[in-house]
């Protein structure tokens, strides 16, 4: 791996964080987290989801929250746009990127959205054409490419069929996502080895849960088959949606301290990030995982010179 | 690194754990939890420190709790050995394996043994040559290997005179210490790859703390440079001595997964040790930070086939 290349970094804990939170959290709260992570130098953040209120009441002000932000230019919001309606809504509020979504399992995809891979890729070339005329920044996630809560292990072989698919329709960037924490590097690398002959790692983002510890083990791994984007959360905000009371999401903090100790540039000043998490756990009244977070509030280190 | 090698895993959470809890645990329910980890496959176990219950009341019953201990041949049962008196009470017990241990830096070897370097050396090398004429198998600690909490970064070229010394005394085995858990990949290889070329591989453990969580990325870079034995502390016992409340010890459970994934043998059953985890629990009535035990525990796969 060589120095100072950057990675960048997709903040998703404003969506995918607070979705998994019981709590319901003020816009104004909302906007003060996104503010805090802005000043951190994070320069793409997920802001929340156009899905019905129905499904995720928690993120029922989303448009509300996109219209009142007042971000500098080069900060890129994204949210998660389920259909054409959630996409109205991402256009009405002048979001230059928006995030699609879609399984790797039918099992996942039926239950999750109740609809087939297939019907699910028609959707998404629908929405493409769309917002590509629109000149949106397009991304999409494809979940438990690794491993399925319903069917287990995931075929690798339909993985990158489906990844080329959504290359080839215009996606910009393809979140692959380890939904439910399970993979080890070594998946990792089985995955990524043949898919990095086939495609330009640079429109392949990695979105890891912490559930079983792998995250960041798995970022190491992916750095070392080029991947360049990651997904994480502030503080690890977000639980496993399969098992109440362990943790989800990869938390930046950690993220940003490994990629720091790599020698990668995020453009992320660390300290002000600690201070985004320590906000972040003040507006959801909740300790958060995130190591580096915890360590740093507590004042581990007596040596003040360690940078 | 080549599939179905050995790692060899030294459970350190009866010593390094328990000595961190603030109540105080039954010789019973230790010799229980020590029962649970040898009956999951560990082979390597630190029992308890013969160092004064003045300093340590929660390990003062180590001489009670390893002679009424009665375990199989194959394992190796170990004790933190601080001077000539904690000898004579490893010895007295009849434990194979005694443990001495050091800092890299003077300011934390005189705060946490009263002792500079080179006194510390004079009383490893009076301790070496006693348990070598008893063939005690002999290993060595040293702490604060990358950064110490009182002089910030540690001088690599230090460390691997340290090293050297200690192998040429002839300790059998050598632990080195993230102790403030704050190294990165990037540092371990910087260590180790020196290192590497200057002795056998096979006589170093790596003894890594999830304190800013890099425990299980840095044991990936360990393996990168041929590493083979790793400490661990079972549910991640044991908090940061340098700031309450900040996580400590790397979890065994976390890093038998991460091993298993990537090809290794450590003869150690996974969901076994998750049920010594569940009884370390138990014992010291709090949530271990393990995630691997957390998400087991609150069954985050429906799909039993994934093993």
């Amino acid at each position: 791996m060589s120095k100072q290349e950057t990675v960048k970094i997709v903040e998703v804990g404003p969506r995918d964080g607070l979705q998994n939170e019981t709590g319901i959290i003020t816009t104004a709260d909302k906007a003060k987290l996104i503010y805090a992570l802005v000043s951190s130098g994070i320069t793409n953040i997920e802001i929340t989801s156009f899905v019905s209120p129905k499904w995720i009441p928690q993120l029922a002000d989303g448009l509300e929250l996109a219209q009142i932000l007042n971000l500098p230019n080069f900060v890129t919001t994204t949210a998660l746009v389920p259909n054409l309606k959630g996409y109205e809504s991402a256009k009405l509020a002048h979001l230059p990127e928006i995030s699609l979504f879609m399984s790797a399992t039918q099992s996942h995809s039926k239950k999750n959205i109740n609809k087939s891979i297939e019907e699910a890729l028609i959707l998404i070339k629908e929405l493409t054409q769309i917002a590509q005329a629109d000149q949106k920044f397009i991304r999409c996630y494809i979940s438990c490419a690794f491993f399925c809560p319903y069917e287990g292990y995931v075929d690798f072989a339909n993985v990158i069929k489906l990844i080329i698919k959504l290359v080839e329709m215009g996606i910009d960037e393809i979140s692959i996502g380890d939904t439910i924490g399970y993979a080890t590097p070594k998946n990792v690398k089985d995955l990524l080895k043949p898919l990095g002959t086939m495609l330009d790692t640079k429109k392949i983002a990695m979105h890891f849960h912490d559930t079983y510890g792998m995250a960041l083990s798995n970022v190491y791994a992916s750095l070392e088959e080029n991947i360049r984007i990651f997904d994480s959360s502030i503080g690890g905000m977000g639980g496993c949606p399969y098992a109440p009371g362990a943790s989800g999401n990869l938390a930046s903090e950690d993220l940003v301290y490994l990629l720091h100790g790599l020698g990668f540039n995020t453009g992320i000043n660390i300290d002000k990030l600690v201070e985004a998490g320590s906000l972040a756990q003040t507006i959801i009244k909740k300790k958060l995982p995130s190591k580096y977070l915890q360590a740093s509030l507590a004042k581990c280190l007596n040596v003040q010179e360690i940078k």
